[in-house]
């Protein structure tokens, strides 16, 4: 037979136990935050009728940048690309059954057709929070308060990150007030999302290129807060902003700014977007964002239906963690390790498992009856804590010696002695 | 725009919050319980390449079970139909690395194309639990109690099911008795594999046909454990399968019982096979099943594995709970609701929901202004077990009534007392 090979597929990831272990304590963090603002976790198969993406994506795009195949009942199948179109499908299918305000969550994994590169995989995960039926800017100050808590339980502090927002709204007002057609001001969005990838010149340039002579004064609104909320204060958009700010910063979140460049990619957006950026100098980029979409129910027919949400990445946010020196050392779930020294003992060291898994312990035993020094060894590679060797001696007194294996620390006595020991220190 | 369906795809489930609340109820149980055995999680794509899978099942059945796919890159790419080539592959790609015993576990999500029916699904989740590298009966002996120790964690009485184990060596042995050649035993394997399914006299036929005169003599070892063993008490398997029946026994589990028609289906079985049926009337069939299969690697040219581990289906053991009367009524994972009077107050909510949070508490706030009335109903249909209504009285006082909405019970008090009425109630 000829062999075969042990690689995964292209582009995504197997998860060894201590890869897991990672992944678990962001998800941990990221259910443990949502939950304690009152979301409830829902899902959903990763495969979807094509046309759930053709309509707002276009055929191209899915064709190209998905992964789309037929099955033998000619049906048109998508690899799920994001979360946001199922969980409006899934919205819309029930509305009537719902009752609003929505706080809904979920952690997919999502599959995208391109090269694979850092912090780009052909799969990855990704939380969804979203909020619908919600038409209010407490709403949107929520869901930065979600993201800006994730982040602080993840052990991020407010200097290693930065909280930027925008409003579509305050920018149509904006264009307006400069008389920007449908075209110029599209031009302009897109202009804006890209300035600060490119040189002051550029930008000026292109921007004189969209609205004429008028763009000193465009230029001169945009890089200043005060010059643009002055102009625009008579504007509901503008005050909305105000107050958002000024929310967060009253509880306490003051790594927020305004950023008339923040645009997020997606078209859907049409109210208040939001990024968070990190601001290490080796790691400077968007981690995550969101923003309000109101319009996202009505491919399937449904009624308008106020929603503001974000979406976390797992390896932005591992990436994140990793610069940050963040992430957790492994630890496996197992507790104790129980060696045996010979195979009589062996109805002993399994009631004596039994016993510490009823009170809460994660213990196993092996049965390899090799020598000690190799048991241990299993132990220590394994990352697991402490062991128990169980002879003639332990059959009999059922006193054991407790050993932790990183410090040698020893502590002897019963059954009780070890479960508060283990206890003690976890 | 033409309205789009909000359908899921064919075969697969949305998972409104009340189902993933089942889903997480039997997720919590397979991870608690197997990590209290020492097994540790690991995870990988869904998606892998095909030739994991056409080495072992055959081209015929990868092209026409699973769904398989091109990628633009020319790959051959297969949804995992099973995860048990995958842990394979994982496990010989670093069989130098790795420790063993390998107590490994796994909740993923396995595709196969053929037309949902009750029971069988398109998508479902399968718990995955193997031990790897352990070539002793105690392996076969802790799998099964892991199964056995799950199946009362979720609820189960000893009378609610039965475990049946077998034994493919003592099956070999019995074969050889009857000096049966290769096409002779499989025909007899799949012959009582199918025993429970026919007719005693279709049964009697088949025997005749693959063994002549001897069918009368193999009939009546195999319907008498007694008869069987004493028969082959000479050889290691019956010693073998004498033992784990004798362990379990000892460990308390008595739902156990030798049947040499246990056969499961899957060729790769080398010793030990085992399976859990459930005993109710109207749900009287396999619940799930394993055993041990030594050759496994083979396949990537990596050395011999002695492994043991089972597959646990979420469809069969929700069909299992249901039937029992198992399964936990849905509740929020939200503690509780606060309703707001009028917008002035939204402040302290805010700070009060802060405070409860750091506290413990799952809190919702809900911003839409409507009357308390509508609020109060929002809270009970999505099943948060309490609400506090905040107006000019809570604002300046401090003091909150927590209202029960289940029992209209109310409890008046600070920041603590709620805390404390709500954890005594969990």
């Amino acid at each position: 037979m000829s062999k075969i090979s042990t690689e995964s597929y292209k582009g995504v990831r197997d998860f060894y136990p201590e890869e897991k272990f990672i992944q678990k304590h962001l998800f941990a963090a990221m259910r443990k935050t949502v939950e304690s603002f009152g979301y409830v976790e829902y899902d959903a198969s990763v495969l979807e009728p094509a046309e759930l993406y053709r309509a707002k994506s276009g055929e191209e795009i899915v064709n190209e940048q998905t992964y789309t195949f037929t099955d033998r009942g000619d049906r048109e199948v998508t690899l799920r690309p994001e979360m946001t179109p199922t969980v409006a499908r899934m919205v819309a299918s029930r509305q009537h059954d719902l009752t609003f305000p929505l706080r809904w969550y979920s952690i997919p994994n999502l599959f995208r057709y391109e090269k694979p590169q850092r912090g780009r995989l052909r799969e990855h995960w990704q939380l969804n929070v979203d909020m619908f039926g919600a038409s209010g800017i407490s709403a949107d100050i929520e869901l930065i308060t979600v993201g800006y808590t994730l982040m602080k339980n993840l052990g991020a502090t407010d200097t290693d990150f930065i909280i930027k927002v925008n409003s579509r709204t305050l920018m149509t007002d904006l264009f307006a007030l400069f008389s920007l057609d449908d075209d110029q001001s599209h031009k302009t969005s897109k202009l804006l999302d890209r300035k600060n990838k490119i040189s002051e010149s550029d930008f000026q340039t292109a921007l004189n290129d969209i609205m004429g002579d008028n763009w000193k004064d465009f230029e001169r609104l945009i890089t200043s807060q005060e010059r643009l909320m002055e102009k625009l204060e008579h504007t509901d958009s503008a005050k909305e902003i105000i107050t958002l700010l000024e929310s967060l910063i009253r509880q306490g979140i003051k790594n927020v700014e305004f950023d008339p460049t923040i645009m997020r990619g997606f078209d859907y957006y049409t109210g208040i977007v939001f990024e968070f950026f990190d601001t290490s100098p080796e790691n400077n980029r968007s981690l995550f964002g969101g923003g309000r979409y109101d319009d996202l129910l009505d491919m399937f027919g449904a009624r308008k239906m106020p929603t503001v949400g974000f979406g976390m990445g797992d390896v932005t946010a591992q990436d994140f963690l990793q610069t940050h020196n963040l992430l957790p050392a492994y630890q496996s779930s197992t507790d104790l390790f129980i060696c045996l020294l010979a195979s009589e003992y062996e109805a002993h060291a399994d009631d004596l498992a039994k016993t510490l898994r009823t009170k809460g312990l994660n213990v196993a035993v092996n049965y390899s009856y090799k020598k000690i020094g190799d048991q241990i060894k299993v132990a220590d590679k394994q990352k697991v804590p402490y062991i128990i060797a169980i002879g003639e001696n332990e059959a009999t007194s059922n006193t054991y010696t407790l050993k932790k294996l990183d410090t040698g620390e020893e502590t002897r006595g019963d059954v009780d002695t070890i479960v508060s020991t283990i206890e003690a220190k976890k």
